[in-house]
């Protein structure tokens, strides 16, 4: 028996399944609730809850500026602070691939308990599957989520209304193309990393700049054009957005001509779309500049009565294109 | 494009992830937080709240009994119920590997639609990956879920007492067996039938009876020694159990006498263990066997003082063995 593998037997509900719980999750995640170990966990509650979940199949598992772990957290966290609530408690579930090295999940696990900590959640309740080799990729993880959402508040992607301005909390695209890079070994003059982040904090500065955002959303998969395709749709309303507002790092933007890829519609996993009333834009521009998560916050667009369900770009040439949601798929397994 | 598989694309986050949530997900499992699309379903919340998760890899995804699908739903309700929990809203979350038939995906959300009906609860929140050919065994399935505790309820598995009854809901090892059967193509003269079924209705029934039940769990994985082990362990208490009084099913027996395996460690996914007070046993039997669940409900031991942390069983013969927590891997990929 190799001991710096992970068996079929880790996954059994057995003795090996017990000590791994109990010698790297609860070592690491160690809190009164997830020590339970009970089948749920258990806390207190009131006012309005938000729940989430995400699976992530990232591949590769580690990329420049993060692993599937962080991933897991920050997606999750980010989930629910984009619906204005504050996030708290997390579930954990593996789903491993017979064989991984122990170590690569200890890794994994460290950076969990680092995401969870900076965004200050709780990872309290879990599960770990294992199955046999070539029925999984090394690892999946899911999480769920809970967090606790303040009375006055009412975010949502059906809120956006005529006159909102549309706004993004830095560049787009650098996680999907940090992601194509190391996964095809492409070397660019300039590194790109992952800008996979928690954004609770940087939500809570511009909550407090203007309780009256209407829209937030994460622009994970399919990237801001996607996102905003969504909003349109949930909103009945048009969006129409200024190309040379919108900020791309050289690096990514160079990548995507490479690639042939439009950064519009690469995924970003710490980054925001916020929808709010134009009178409010420069409050809430000036708190996210000041905070690390945002300094490249920018105004890209406007929402329109016309249009509706329709996101269109005006282009540095005064054209006007619309700007579909994404058919195809363009970077499988990005999240 | 093969409009009959599932695509890399449907993963995508863009155009067919889309069609795939509307077409198939929002029709089936339709409800009001579900429908809204948002990036986490908002909901009231008051008073104490159990969130728990499980995900699922069984093969194969249909057995005898039930699919991966109504696994995924009676598994995270019954999480919750034997923590006292009224089951209300659930997560999914698929990992699908690219050409799965859609038609196999509908069957599954199907029973997934039918399962939370009959358990109450309401799918809120989910996600859609999918993988490429050869990097998952066809679909895995997430299921995170919240529910609410009365007031007066403190159900742990830290609760059990020396002198407390240990209860079975019936038949041990009926699970387990079905999939065996069904993966290894074996023909028993009795057909077995996995007994995948929501509890909470059972639980609420016997909450009734009594609401003093000290210790509610369900024996999946590992089964019945297994999960003692960790209550006894939990609880600091010895557990001593009387083997003629278990429940098991002749073809269950039998099937495991040819397979060489020990019912008592096979697992069970609608079947619960209730330790509570000696006093409130007959009561509470009397409310099990009253219920469809719990036809075969029997007392099949109970706590002691010595021996913290041991399981041991008496058996017909007189003599006391250990029944120790399952150790190597016996059964993979049963949940």
């Amino acid at each position: 028996m190799d001991k710096t593998k992970i068996l079929l037997a880790h996954g059994s509900g057995g003795r090996l399944t017990h000590d791994l719980i109990s010698k790297y999750l609860v070592q690491s995640l160690s809190n009164p609730l997830l020590n339970k170990l009970d089948d749920a966990a258990v806390f207190k509650t009131g006012g309005n809850m938000a729940f989430t979940t995400d699976s992530y199949v990232v591949s590769p598992i580690f990329f420049p500026g993060g692993n599937i772990g962080k991933l897991a957290v920050c997606g999750t966290v980010n989930d629910l602070s984009v619906m204005g609530a504050v996030p708290k408690y997390l579930s954990l579930s593996f789903i491993i691939e017979e064989g991984l090295d122990i170590t690569v999940l200890e890794e994994i696990i460290q950076s969990i308990a680092a995401a969870a900590k900076e965004a200050g959640v709780e990872i309290v309740t879990g599960d770990t599957k294992v199955v046999n080799i070539g029925k999984a990729d090394k690892i999946f993880i899911n999480t769920a989520g809970v967090g606790f959402i303040p009375e006055e508040l009412d975010i949502s992607g059906s809120n956006a209304q005529p006159g909102d301005a549309v706004i993004v909390s830095g560049t787009m695209g650098d996680h999907g193309i940090a992601i194509m890079a190391q996964r095809e070994g492409l070397n660019f003059k300039m590194a790109v990393e992952s800008d996979c982040a928690p954004l609770n904090g940087l939500i809570a500065d511009m909550l407090k700049a203007c309780p009256r955002i209407h829209v937030m959303r994460d622009p994970t998969r399919g990237g801001l054009a996607t996102t905003l395709n969504e909003i349109a749709a949930q909103s009945q309303v048009g969006i129409e957005l200024d190309e040379e507002s919108i900020p791309v790092k050289p690096a990514v933007g160079g990548a995507c001509d490479a690639l042939g890829l439009d950064p519009l519609y690469v995924a970003n996993e710490g980054k925001l779309i916020a929808i709010l009333p134009e009178e409010f834009a420069p409050k809430v521009l000036s708190a996210m500049k000041a905070h690390p998560y945002g300094v490249d916050s920018a105004v890209i667009g406007r929402v329109t009565a016309k249009n509706p369900s329709r996101v269109s770009i005006r282009t540095p040439l005064g054209a006007l294109r619309i700007l579909d949601m994404q058919s195809g798929e363009l970077l499988p397994r990005i999240c």
